[in-house]
């Protein structure tokens, strides 16, 4: 398996989840900016969701770039992946359309620690295929970034039940780092 | 006819129709974690075709990779197999809706038998294309499973009619091998 | 412009245009294999369109072929006919749920007949930017398809209104042509 | 980060902008030409995204020629620019379905002028990073339209409230221009 294969489907799959997010912004019925008050979480949902997706497609990259054979476990890991990322337009909606409910934050949430897992698992696999001298896991040192960030989903997605704005303000910083 | 530009029309292809089926997962109209629970069928539907389409994305680049020249007929060979790929969505959606009743279950099956005879005509072009020295067709001497997942599919869509998670289990078995 | 940059974009295009049809294939609100009945034109349809969409691909790769310069005409010539393939989806869709009604069969020849014009003066300006010795003018010597296809897709318009099964019968032998 | 990566994934996105932006031209129930009457506000404002989204990415890939070295701001930038390039189906729709109500003909400039806001901070960052010698901004030397162009929008969106045929108008010439 060609590396520069598994790196163009990925993109073309992180391309069109990105895109077609802005599906859920449903178009109003009604010319009135009243019309739009609704959308606000909605948008404001996007927005964040826009930005993760980029997140994950800069680091997927560089992640990639240390890479130089592609194997069976890291194809798999890499599917598992784009499966939890396609998943985020439809946390996105559900979120957006609740107007942050304590439900739908959490389960943003699931599927953001679900990514970060499985981010993590793709990272490892290919940390273990480049054996000892590995340039991924030396550029990985003293990065305390990856490790912190699923502790704090799920610190967002138990206060989610306490306060989504709390919850929300958590995923956002999680982003901003 | 370049080899790179068929293959980068299937990623394409295939990309695309590997996020769009997440657009039949609808968001629910309630906040409550409740609603989500007609739509576990759909998810647990999905995630059995997100593994088939990966699959066939998997094996069509290894497929691909032995091939040379792209011939008329292994273009059109190609399509072929791309459009019955393409109504994955469209059955994954209606088994989703119907809580994997028997009919839909049936032609979730069809679909996939068609997918797979259309990928052994696709072979089939190309190792004659290769001639007596055939890569592929060494490659894949001694194959049982591409011969075995037609008919595992046809005792599937009768299994259907008599027990839907018997169907579910052999579907699911053909992704696993 | 760089060539191959607006060989993969017309490719992005054609490979989401093909693929964003079949959400136009609904999933019908029933688990009885009666409710697929109503959705057989759409089907039928869907068939023909991935058919013409596929031969667009084929035909536009080997025009492309043999370009080597991109100039601004050609450029928009290009943009021009992929905005009337574009609309492929939507005559699709109001010929199939409309099971073939003169109106919509007749819209979707105008469409094709658009298509066809579009791809005859983006032809017609690589041509020219080739001078004297074009390789496309020459390869496409003696070439009596793309000159009758206009007028065949013009008699099947017409004929929508007296008989819709003949004007599909056109347009599915200009796509076997 | 590799320039060609960047390059890519913008025409995968934009790619998939322009391509879903048709899905808001909603099939009509109904087999009379007379049913497609609301739909022509919708297809002028198609015709006009299309032509805009057709031009950024050919302005974009411009820009991208003289660039040598993707850095961090630069690659948040190009995001930026795809970010407001994604809402153009949704304004699309609004300004569509609402027959050029004045609300969605001035949020449809908005959208367009935060598209060019974006694309002056790319090209800005662009310039900045090629230092003295910068190739882009010799080539966008006595370049009026660029300045000219997000001032017509201002102009536009407060149009849209006198007369929306003015608003559209300007729309329509800064996309000639």
């Amino acid at each position: 398996m060609n590396k520069n294969r598994l790196e163009a489907f990925s993109d073309g799959v992180i391309a069109i989840i990105i895109t077609i997010m802005v599906l859920e912004l449903k178009v109003p019925h009604g010319e009135d900016f009243a019309t739009l008050a609704p959308l606000w979480p909605v948008f404001l949902c996007y927005v964040l969701s826009f930005a993760y997706v980029a997140i994950y497609w800069n680091n997927h990259h560089h992640m990639l770039h240390t890479l130089h054979k592609v194997n069976g476990p890291i194809l798999w890991a890499n599917l598992h992946l784009l499966f939890w990322l396609s998943l985020f337009p439809f946390t996105t909606g559900w979120v957006g359309e609740n107007h942050f409910a304590p439900g739908p934050t959490a389960l943003y949430g699931v599927v953001l620690l679900m990514a970060a897992v499985a981010y993590y698992i793709l990272q490892s696999l290919i940390i273990e295929s480049q054996g000892e001298d590995s340039l991924l896991k030396r550029a990985l040192k003293g990065d305390w970034k990856g490790k912190l960030s699923p502790a704090l989903y799920l610190l967002a997605i138990c206060a989610a039940f306490v306060s989504q704005w709390l919850s929300l303000a958590i995923y956002a910083s999680v982003a901003v780092i």
